[in-house]
C-alpha cells in the first residue's frame, strides 16, 4: 500500500517535504496540493504528477487522499488540522501545531472527541540519532536520576525579520519538545534573560538570549539562544543525573591537522544537522499510517505544551526576565497523564 | 519511473539489499527474483509481491526485469554479469565481481564491447559520508599531495569459516577499492606479514595481518587486519599528504562520564557501520538507472583491480611475506585509462 | 638568592605547600613555621630543617623570614597577612584573604597604605595551563567580544562538614576569581538556585546548585555546582563570543577501545588536576618575591572581590534564589581601578 | 643534601639542562662545567655560579662534582661516561650512549666490572605522563597481550644538516627505546621503506620514511618519520592488543570554534611537547642519586639496545629496504636478562 498524501502549504519547507515523500520515503506518494498561491499549487503539484486543490477543505474531503501534510503558514494550521480531524485523517502538522494555546487546546478537544489519535506534530529532534542514543542513555539507567540539562542552540544568522520573540517560539521550542521528551517530564516555568547582545545582529532583536525552564520533577534547564553566532548551526545538550552524565554527539566530521591547528568542519545550516532527523520522522508517520496504527510522534498534547510554554518564555523576555509559570491544563489520560 | 529490479541470489545480502530496495529507496520495486535453492526463491519472491524465476538466464531475460541485482555465491557472479550485459541491462554485483582475475577480465572485455557501462560493483565505502569528506579534503588540496595512508579494519570476531586469505579477499578488499577511488591512484604491490597472532581465533587463521600496498605514485599503505579485536567493529583510515593529514571520522556516539571514565559506545557490527552508504549506494544506482545514465560506482575495472590486487596480498600471505606485484593489465581507455 | 619562607599553619594544605616549596619550587626555602598546635609546628618544621615559632607575630618578624605564606584555619588569615604588611612582607595568603568583606577591606587599606603590593592570595586556576590557552584565545580577539560563559564544578563526593554556603565560598569563589580574570570584568550580581537535589548527599546539604552571574559589561555567567556528582572531579568552562567559542580542554588522557567502548579516565581529585597550577602559581610567587617586584598573581582587591561576591551568591540562596547585587567598592587606582 | 652536577657540554641542549638543574629541579645545583670550547663553558659556568674546568677529566675528579651530565658532541660520550664510571659517579648521559654499538658495549662491560648501575641514558619519554598512562593500561591487563603497535613522529621541519640516516639515529631512536619498554620487549628486525617523497625537504633526504619492527615476542611495530611534515610537532602510539587498544592522548589544547571549524592548537616543538616529561626526567634523577640508589631510567644497556636497532635501521634504509636484524648480544643478567 502506497499512502496518498495531501499537502496543504507549497512554500519552501513543503516542497522539502514532498521532495522527501517522493524522492527519500517509500510508501507513499504526494497525490495533492494546495497553496493560498494557486499558481505555485499549480507548479508544484504538477512536478511530483499531483493535482492542485482550489482549498484546503477540497483537498481533505478528496479520496485520492489518505493523509494529510499541513505546511502552511503557522496560523491557518490549526484549522487545517481540525479539518483534517473532522474528515477522520492522520494529519502530519509542521509545529507549531497552533500560534495560540487556545487554538492548541481546540485541537486537542477535536482529537479527544474523535476518539484516537490522528495528529502528529513537527518536532524532529525526537527521531535525531544523537537524541535518541541521550534517551537509551537515560532509559538504561548508567546516569541516574537527571537533575539538570545545559543546551545551547546557535544559528550562523538570521535575516530581519527574526524578532525576539522567536528566539522563544521558533528556535528553543525544539528543546522545549525534545526536552520534554528526553526526560519524561513537564516544564512548569520559563525564564528569559539578556546577556551583553552581538553587534553582529540587526538593532531589533535581543540575541543571544538565555532561558531558564524548571520542570515537575525539580529538574533545571539553562539554554543559550544565539541565532548570530557566526561560526555555525551548533546544537549542544548535556544532562547531569546524579550518578554521570550524558551528552548530544556533535555531527561525525572528518578531522583534519594542517598549518598549526587540528580542526574539523561545523555545520552551517539546520537542514543539514537534521536532514537525517526528518527523513526518520516522515519514514516512521508513514510507517504508522500504513500500519493504521496512531501515530507515535509528538502529539497535539505535546504541541500545545510547546505553545504553552513558548508563550510562557515570550512573557519572560517581554516583562524584563521574571518567571513566568506555565499556565498548562492538567493532561489528560487520552494523552498519557491523569486528568 | 519505477526501476524493476531482478535479484539474483536470495541468501542473506540478498535479502538485506531486498529489504533497501522496497522500503528505503525510492523509485525501485523488487519484481523478480530467483536463487539456487527454488523454494527461498519463492518464499523471498512473495514476501515482495515479485516473482521467482526459476533460472537466472529466466530472470535476466523478462522483459518485468529492467536491472539486474546479483547477490548470489560469489563464484557464480561473473556468469551472471555477463549474461546481464549480453542482455543489455544494468546490473549491480555485490563483490567480488568475479573469484578470478581471468573471469573479472571475460566481463570488463565484454563491457567494452557492448560499448557503454552497465556495471556497478558493491563496494559501498565510497558512498560513505566520511570517506567522502575525506575525498572532499584531498581535492581541496588543504593537506597537499598524499604520501601514506594509515588504515586499521576490525571486527569483533568472525567464525570458523573465515580463513586466513579471507582477511585479503572478503576484507581488506573494501580498503583497496576505497584508497583508489580516494587517491585516484592504482595499487601496484601487496605485502602481507603475521604479527605475534591473538589466541583468541580460531587455530588455522592468521589473525591479525598487516597489509602494505604501494601504489603506482609511491604512496605507501598500512593496512591493520584484524577480525577477533574483541572490542568492536572499528574501521580507521588516516592519509597523510605533504601539508598536513585527513582521518577518517569515528561514527558519532553519545558522550557519557560516569563511573570515573568518558566514554562513548563502538559499534559491533559493519552493517551499522555502513548502513547508510548502503542506502546512499543504492539510491545513486536507482538514480543512474532511472536516468538511463551510466553507473558512477564502482566499474568492472575496479572490480577487477580488486581481486588482482587482493589476489597479491593472498600470494604475499603465502610466501611469508615477499613483496608481490599486482599483475594487472593497463587500464583502457574505456575505463579511463590510457591502454 | 633563596628566599626564606616561613609558614603560618601547618595542616594539610599547608604541608602540601611546605613540600611544594622544599620539593618542587627551586629558589625558595622554608625557615620557619607557626602552628596553634605548638607540637605539630614543631613535627613539621623539623621534618625541613625549619625553625618551629611560638606565635605568627614572632614568625613574621623573624630576620630568618624573607615571606610569608598563611595556611591557616580562615577566620585568622586578615590578621596574619595584616601583620605581615605591617612588616613590609610579602606574604601568600591561601584562600580566602578573609571571611569577611569588612577584613578584607582592612588589608585592602593597609597594603595601600604601604604604598605597594604585598599580597598574593591562593587562586591557583589563573595558572593553569588550559585557562591561560583560554585568556590568549581570547586576547587575540579571534572568537570576539565575551557574551556568555558556562561553567561546571563538578567534585566525585564532599564530606558531612560541607554545608550548602560552601558551595559559592569555598567551590564556586574558584570560578569567581577566575573569570575575573578571564574575561577582565567585574561580577556585579549573584544569583543560586536549587535544582532536584541529588539524593547521595548528606541530608543538609544543597546539591547540585546552580549559580548565576552577571558582569559590569553584560556577561552572563551559569555556574553548575555539584559536589556529590560521583562519577569524577571535572572542571568544565566554555566561554562565548561574537564570533566564535573557547572551552577549557578536558586533561590529556590514554585513550582505550575495549569491551565495546572508547573511554578514558576522570580524575577524581582537585589536587590532580590543578597540581602543574599550584607548581606554577608557587614558582611564580617566589619568583616575583626573588625580584623584589610587586606579586603578578591575585591581589587582595582580588581578595574582597571574590569574598564579596560569593557572600552575594550565599545571600541569594538563604533567600530563595533573588538576584542579589555584589555590594562591592569602587575599585581603587592602586589596584587597577579608577577611584 | 644538594647533588652538586659537573656538565660536561655546555652547547644548547647543556644549557637547558642546566637551566633546568638550577631553577626547575629542587636538590641540585651545577657546580661545574667544561667544554671543548673554554670561553663557553667559562661563560655558562659563571651564570650559574659554577666552575669551568679545562677537560672532562678534571671535572669528573673535581671533589666539588657529585654526579656528571654528558651533553657533548654525540661521539665523546662514550669517554666521558667511561670516565665517570672510572670515577665512580652517577653519570646522566644525553642520548645516543655512544656512536657505535661497540663504545655503547664497553660502557656496558665498564658498568658490570664496576659492579652497580651509575648511567642514565636521557631518553625521557618514559618519563611523558602519557606514555606512563598506555603502560599502566598494559599492565593492567584491560587490553590483553600486546600484538601491534602504530607510531608517528612528525616534525614540523629539518634543517639541512640533517641526514637520511638520523631519522633513525636521531628521531626514531626516541619510540624504539619508549616502545622497549612499554612493551617489556625487546625489538629483533627493522626495516625501512620510503614513500613518495615529500617536496618540502632538502633534496639529500629522504623524508618520509616508514620503518617497520619486530620484538622477540612477535610484536609488530610501524612508524611514520615525517620529520618535514608542515603542519607541526605531533607524537602518535597506538598499541593493540588482544582485547582493545591504548593510545597515546594529544596533548591538552583549549577547543576553539568560530570561522565554520572546530579546532586546536598542535604544538610545533618537542620542548614544548616533552617539557614535563624533561623535568620529570632530571627529577627523578636526582632523587635517586639523592638517594644513593642506582638510576631507575634507561640503563646502559638500554642505550646499546637503541644503537643497535637504529643501527639496523639505518642499514635497512641504505640496502633499498632489505629486512636487517638486530645484531645484538645476549641481556646479561646485570640488566635484567639471562646471559
Amino acid at each position: 500500500m502506497t499512502v496518498r498524501v495531501g499537502v496543504i502549504g507549497a512554500g519552501m519547507i513543503g516542497q522539502d517535504h514532498i521532495r522527501r515523500l517522493t524522492d527519500v520515503v517509500t510508501g507513499a506518494r504526494v497525490t495533492a496540493v494546495t497553496d493560498l498561491d494557486a499558481a505555485r499549487a499549480a507548479e508544484v503539484a504538477a512536478s511530483v504528477g499531483a493535482t492542485a486543490y482550489p482549498t484546503s477543505a477540497d483537498l481533505i474531503a478528496s479520496p485520492d487522499v489518505d493523509a494529510v501534510l499541513v505546511t502552511s503558514w503557522g496560523p491557518t494550521h490549526a484549522e487545517h488540522v481540525l479539518g483534517a480531524i473532522a474528515a477522520g485523517k492522520p494529519v502530519f502538522c509542521e509545529k507549531p501545531l497552533a500560534t495560540t494555546a487556545e487554538d492548541c487546546l481546540r485541537v486537542v478537544e477535536a482529537e479527544r472527541a474523535y476518539g484516537r489519535r490522528l495528529v502528529q506534530v513537527g518536532f524532529m529532534r525526537r527521531f535525531d540519532a544523537g537524541y535518541r542514543q541521550m534517551k537509551q542513555v537515560l532509559a538504561s539507567g548508567s546516569i541516574g536520576t537527571p537533575l539538570i540539562v545545559h543546551c545551547a542552540h546557535r544559528n550562523p544568522t538570521v535575516g530581519d525579520t527574526y524578532h525576539s520573540a522567536m528566539a522563544a517560539q521558533d528556535t528553543a521550542v525544539h528543546e522545549i519538545d525534545v526536552l520534554r521528551w528526553l526526560l519524561d517530564d513537564e516544564i512548569v516555568s520559563a525564564q528569559v534573560i539578556t546577556p551583553r547582545a552581538t553587534s553582529k545582529r540587526f538593532a531589533h532583536l535581543k540575541d543571544p538570549q538565555i532561558m531558564y525552564f524548571e520542570t515537575a520533577n525539580g529538574v533545571r534547564i539553562d539554554l543559550e539562544v544565539f541565532v548570530n553566532c557566526q561560526y555555525g548551526y551548533d546544537i549542544q545538550c548535556e544532562t547531569v543525573g546524579e550518578d554521570g552524565l550524558v551528552r548530544l554527539p556533535d555531527p561525525a566530521a572528518a578531522h583534519v591537522r594542517t598549518a598549526g591547528q587540528h580542526s574539523s568542519a561545523v555545520l552551517q545550516d539546520w537542514k543539514a544537522r537534521f536532514a537525517d532527523a526528518f527523513d526518520t520522522e516522515f519514514r516512521e508517520w508513514i510507517a504508522s499510517v500504513t500500519a493504521g496504527a496512531e501515530p507515535t510522534g509528538p502529539s497535539a498534547w505535546d504541541g500545545y505544551a510547546a505553545t504553552v510554554i513558548s508563550d510562557a518564555a515570550v512573557r519572560s523576555l517581554e516583562s524584563d526576565g521574571t518567571v513566568v509559570t506555565a499556565d498548562m491544563k492538567p493532561r489528560p489520560t487520552f494523552y498519557g497523564g491523569t486528568a
